[in-house]
């Protein structure tokens, strides 16, 4: 056995560790979340660490490829091409789950008839004459006469000390159909719900009074799955390959919900016993993952998922810490790859009223499409694979403190950082800028090639020159100096990452097009473009139409709605009828699946370049 | 500490405890089922053990009393009030729970529509041009159009594996509402259910097969929780006064369920896994006992149960061990002192299909009676006490081998034992009838008192001389000599048994009159009376109606009917239709509180006498 030292910020920690162990499976097991999109496949070159003391192996070919010689020279090493042969100790840079991302969205829905609501009344003492049930006293009026039939032991157990515990006062809590639990006393003014948004990156979730309807609290973490991969598919083979992977992923799941809701109650000084209904925004993976279903079929051909109707659970049955009597409810879907979040968004955002037609483009790690309006919906997901959430480029990076997010070449180089510190990578919205702007002087010509002989303009685009370099055969503009960033390491966008964006963003492209010709419209029929999602909320419009991510012909209708499928899950806590119109959207939405179709492939291969079509 | 060795039959254990512990407790502890009606308190008599080898601690005055000197000498100690102060061994009796009662019953409902079936069917397989979920693709024409939503996370997670094991042949579970689980295969033909009567001193289960409504097997047990008393009361008493009582008298109660459904399995070699559902009748405590709930105000005026309505949960909320999916069916039942076994009894009968008035009398531990027919039901339960079961009485014993269940004093003496061994001790029957046998020659006469200065009317009656006698006081019928029994002990009814048995007879035949008067009849409109449960099957009615427990009025109507209250769970088993009934059963009835009614007191005082009133 030898030890291994991890320093983690001011946190310092050993472990033991058998010889020729995978120093990425011990980071995993002992709970370090290391970005690791690939999985541990040594192709992203993400799960850095630094070796501090200790035998250096002989690097791997995986880790000249993408750490570089400096890199290596300086101790840096790939977590999964690590195998441990000696003591050791390493530092570890991101440990810290909290997410700085979208949780705000727009919000048009404003009636309140919560899914649960909460009723006092001072039931009838019991006598000799009157000694029915306590069961009975409680729902006498409830129930409009159907026969009694109790299906609840949580609400059963409970009811003696409870209606006793104040003098036959009590405050009963009823979803649509059934009382789901009683408290003793008159309780009636605090009643919390919790929505949440699981994404394959990141995990929101709002605190919501359900007596106003306000949202009261927010919170969001990073998805601590992502350990085991950037994309759902990562998830998936995970779980494909280790006997108790579904398990594994759901606990850290739930863990980390549970951690959330903690949160919102210690935001707000409420206590959880008091949350009564909590309700699940997400893609279909994640829900299988929540509901602790295997999603292995979604992974394939055709991509055929467990379920992807309403689910309606006591919250203790997911070993979810609110209420044990409170109600969990999971938004419905449209197909594997159009989850819940997408039917969220629509409802949030008011599609399946309008007359008119809107578009609806929620790009996270997939690209999920909607068109349509009241008279017939249209909806795709374009595999747009992680690119524009900073993973499979070169310095790409979530949305968190550090991240470069806006880029402007206009006058020399300039750019910002979320939480304006020293810069360690590029997120999406940074990625489209920056490439947005090298379009605009030319350094990317219209086929996406860095022009390595390009020349200045004007004399402000002089500091340009020099950030051109091509290196052991890699093309890359150096958008800053290893001076410049925290790592001590330049900060690169390549010609591989350029063509990877080119991909993702001509996928999302071909989508739109795909769904517009399906549905007999014409763009110009489009009345509104909703940008949802973290991405969508911080993109600047501008350059995501410079790259054609959205089609230029629908510039000036587009609007940012923020994390639109949280919102549709607050919606439905503050009311329950739009369950049922959810309900609705799921089913009214006409699936396309793209792989399938002879014109999506057309108009990928037209959208792949920067001309305009 | 000090040892205690057990002798229980062929089996000796060894077990440590501190100075001073109980041994009724220590035995308790180690689940030693020690016949303890008076739960613990020293007046019953009958947690007998036998001291074999240690320090022998000076009799208590209730020992004395109550086991006598002789088998004091014998080294027979009451356990409830031995303390262990030295290394001891002891013999114990009884410890085999398997019960010798009553299982059979009559038949009237013979209609086949269970409350689970299973159906048959092949899927269409997935395509990317129907790459619908699995779930939708299973629920596909089963559910009338409604917008699905899903509840039940076991049957979700099973789904993928279901369908795609027998290529998308699969049968379906479907109880009244819902489809409640999914089998790979054609299985269509093996579908199992379990009914179970549970009472405060046996449980009796059943396993019908449900493709053909055939009862296959049946088993019976003594309630393990007898040990902590025989009538509801005492049980009630145990969970008020200890801690986790109710957790404990539940896990007992569960224990010896899965118990009877792994030898009904045994028994026909079928899998629990093919157990899909499970209907109990029971009294209003044990059935609370069955569900965790707490049963404390059902001991106290004015007597509130926490609930008598239908319940229908999991089979695994229960912890039983039928299939994890299958569903548990608690009969309704009416008020604390008028449960689900005596609906069942009703319903089994078919009083309430009946247009003439009739009676059912269910004498276990407590007397339920139901009066009426399609017009309308009354009842009551009247408090008889366990004196029918054996308890209270000297030398009573319970319905199982070694009781004396017959006895005649026509031609000298004579008796029948149920299995016909050595006599062990007076059944309930066995008392009836030598208490008949004992008013028809005089021994006792009409106000109960034993005459010590009978003397025979014929040679046939000579034997009869001696054994009247009177001992310290207590006066007694002996109907065994020590050198006929199992234990070497006299077996005896004394004058304390005797109005024993008046108060408990006295009890029933008011509560019948009472009902009579409720229901503004006479005796002469009554068709039919029915004799449920164990008792009532196996008691000479000649010798009841000679005792005054049944009205002499109604003598010719009189029919047993076995274990009617197993019989209605049966039935409902059987036809989903029942349930329903059950339920209206339960919401027509009209419950008297005798414990509120003058009429019962008066009546009470005057069915006290053997006289004909």
């Amino acid at each position: 056995m030898f030890s291994v030292t991890v320093r983690n910020k001011d946190n310092t920690k050993v472990y033991m560790a058998d010889k020729g162990k995978n120093l990425l499976e011990l980071l995993r097991e002992n709970e370090y979340y290391i970005d690791s999109p690939c999985n541990g496949n040594g192709t992203c070159g993400k799960c850095k660490v630094k070796l501090i003391q200790g035998t250096s192996n002989q690097a791997t070919e995986e880790e000249i490829k993408l750490l570089g010689t400096k890199a290596l020279e300086n101790g840096y090493r790939l977590a999964c091409r690590y195998n441990i042969h000696s003591d050791i100790e390493i530092s570890i840079d991101s440990n810290d789950l909290s997410a700085n991302i979208a949780t705000e969205s727009i919000q048009i829905n404003n009636e309140l008839n919560p899914l649960v609501t909460k009723v006092c009344k001072v039931l009838e003492k019991p006598s000799l004459d009157n000694s029915a049930s306590d069961f009975i006293r409680l729902m006498h009026g409830e129930c409009n006469n159907n026969p009694l039939e109790i299906n609840d032991l949580g609400l059963l157990r409970n009811i003696p000390h409870a209606i006793r515990k104040n003098n036959f006062e009590v405050t009963l809590l009823k979803d649509s159909l059934n009382i789901v639990a009683v408290e003793s006393g008159n309780t009636a003014n605090t009643l919390y719900g919790v929505a949440v948004d699981i994404g394959t990156t990141t995990i929101a979730a709002y605190l919501v009074d359900l007596t106003t309807g306000n949202k009261v609290s927010v919170t969001s973490l990073l998805n601590p799955q992502k350990a085991f991969g950037a994309d759902v598919i990562s998830r998936i083979s995970y779980i494909m390959e280790n006997q108790h992977g579904l398990e594994h992923l759901n606990s850290l799941l739930i863990q980390s919900l549970n951690v959330s809701i903690s949160i919102l109650c210690k935001q707000t000084g409420i206590s959880a016993i008091d949350i009564y209904a909590i309700t699940f925004a997400g893609n279909t993976t994640m829900l299988h993952l929540l509901l602790k279903v295997n999603p292995s079929n979604i992974a394939y051909a055709p991509f055929v998922p467990v379920f992807t109707s309403t689910v309606k659970v006591r919250a203790r049955e997911l070993s979810i810490d609110i209420n044990p009597n409170g109600t969990a409810y999971i938004l419905p879907g449209v197909s594997a790859y159009v989850g819940a979040d997408t039917v969220g968004a629509v409802l949030a955002v008011g599609m399946h009223q309008q007359t008119s037609a809107s578009l609806l483009i929620d790009i996270g790690t997939n690209g999920e499409i909607v068109l349509g309006g009241k008279n017939g919906m249209y909806a795709c997901s374009a595999a747009a694979g992680p690119a524009f959430e900073g993973a499979n480029i070169k310095n790409g990076m979530g949305s968190v403190t550090g991240a470069i997010n806006s880029v402007s070449l206009k006058h020399g180089i300039s750019y910002t950082t979320i939480g304006h510190t020293k810069p360690m990578g590029l997120c999406g919205t940074g990625v489209v800028d920056l490439l947005a702007e090298l379009l605009e002087v030319g350094i990317v010509d219209d086929t996406g090639r860095i022009d390595l002989t390009w020349r200045p303009d004007s004399p402000e685009q002089e500091p340009l020159c020099d950030r051109i370099v091509s290196v052991d055969g890699v093309t890359a503009f150096v958008l800053c100096k290893a001076s410049e960033t925290l790592s001590g390491s330049e900060i690169l966008l390549t010609q591989r990452d350029i063509r990877e964006i080119q991909n993702a963003k001509s996928a999302i492209a071909a989508g739109i097009r795909v769904l517009v010709k399906n549905a007999g419209i014409s763009f110009d029929d489009i009345m509104k473009v909703y940008l949802a999602g973290g991405f969508g909320s911080y993109i600047n419009i501008d350059s995501a139409l410079k790259i054609g991510l959205i089609p230029k012909e629908l510039e000036g209708r587009i609007v940012s709605v923020g994390n639109a499928a949280a919102q549709g899950a607050i919606d439905v806590l503050n009311n329950k009828s739009l369950l049922s119109a959810a309900q609705e959207i799921s089913k009214s939405i006409n699936y396309t699946e793209l792989s399938n179709s002879k014109d999506f492939n057309d108009y990928y291969v037209d959208c792949m370049t920067f001309e305009e079509i």
